[in-house]
């Protein structure tokens, strides 16, 4: 497998294209962002935990039956993983009221919902990745109802798998973002990562913050509560 | 029928209490709000023109198997209505990309959608009437997945309806916001009002504005746009 020209840089991650034309590597960075890319930072050692998480998470999800990008992890930040093109879509599941959900309808944050919640956001930072729903994900052709179906099976099914895992080491998970692509034969695939990047980690006992809210919102001890989810997951 | 006390006023409407608990008496004004309650004016007829339209257009619906709020028209703006509370949320179909969709998804005005769209927002003049899905809806109580589902079915037969009959009178259905309230005995009907308030409709040849963005977007001849579709309606 041969690291060939870098296809794209985002906010979190580096893609490469390799000598494989179905494969990419994906370089993981310690650099953080929040509020669209407002704020800017580092969170030490952050590239390595979201690298590893993600890829374990990963499988647990392949043996769960949820068919994810990950090939093969190739060093502490470097994983290869199927090209895919990615559905230009946020997907969100909440079970705990927190973050943009709590702002946006007035709920305070930690209220257990009456129901798991699904959201979509268009990804488009110039538009400020909009919330969207189904209708309008057809009509402006973002997607096709037949992905968004797919989308949205596999979407809960990653929240009943990720969620018992977390409760076996003591975290609640309370929301998360996870993307999809699709794969060059038109299968619809778990791509991107699941790490406190991208989820809300809250210790089960103490509510305390596992995640990227301690960076969002300067509440100090953001590489070690990073540090403290890896451990748990006994990485 | 007396009328008695004012339950509430609106930024468009007065509502009384009736000396009939059913019924309550809807008193159109002339205001006209934009952007929230920012923007701010009148305009001279209003009042007449969407009490009356709203009305003929509500039977038209009754006709149609649409179950409404409508039971007499008793002067130029007074209309007796059965009294609904009225379901949190503001119900919008879109077959063209205008307004806060075309701002919000960064498409054309004018565009025809892939489909025609459904979208609530909830009624929060505090939280600026943010969009919200049908999870998020069940969610937080604004709704139950009951209610929703026959909202969603009568909104797009009202749509079919309106959209034929606007067609009719060369006038293009681009979009409209409806709400519905819930009966004592729990029935689920079209409620508030059907005006140039609450849709956009384009002249079908010139595609001129006749509706309240006229008064948003300061082009002038606004009452004369209200008093054309008043026409074309044989009122």
């Amino acid at each position: 497998m041969k690291k060939m020209e870098q296809l794209y840089e985002g906010k979190a991650k580096k893609v490469f294209k390799t000598d494989d034309e179905n494969l990419y590597i994906v370089d993981y960075k310690d650099d953080a962002t929040a509020f669209n890319g407002l704020k800017k930072g580092q969170i030490a050692g952050k590239g390595v935990v979201n690298n590893k998480m993600s890829n374990f998470l990963m499988q647990i999800m392949e043996k769960n039956g949820i068919p994810t990008h990950f090939v093969e992890e190739i060093s502490d930040r470097e994983t290869v993983v199927k090209r895919v093109e990615i559905v230009p879509l946020e997907v969100i599941i909440r079970n705990i009221a927190a973050g943009s959900f709590s702002k946006r309808f007035g709920v305070e944050e930690g209220k257990k919902l009456n129901c798991t919640t699904l959201e979509y956001c268009l990804k488009n930072d110039d538009l400020g990745d909009p919330m969207i729903n189904d209708y309008q994900i057809i009509a402006i052709g973002a997607a096709t109802k037949e992905d968004l179906d797919t989308i949205a099976d596999l979407t809960f099914k990653v929240n009943d798998v990720l969620k018992a895992y977390f409760e076996s080491i003591n975290i609640e998970l309370v929301d998360f973002k996870i993307e999809f692509g699709k794969t060059p034969d038109g299968q619809i695939i778990l791509a991107d990562e699941i790490s406190p990047d991208t989820c809300r980690l809250w210790d089960a006992t103490t509510h305390e913050k596992l995640d990227k809210d301690r960076f969002r919102r300067d509440m100090g001890n953001v590489e070690e509560a990073y540090a403290e989810v890896f451990k748990r997951l006994g990485l």
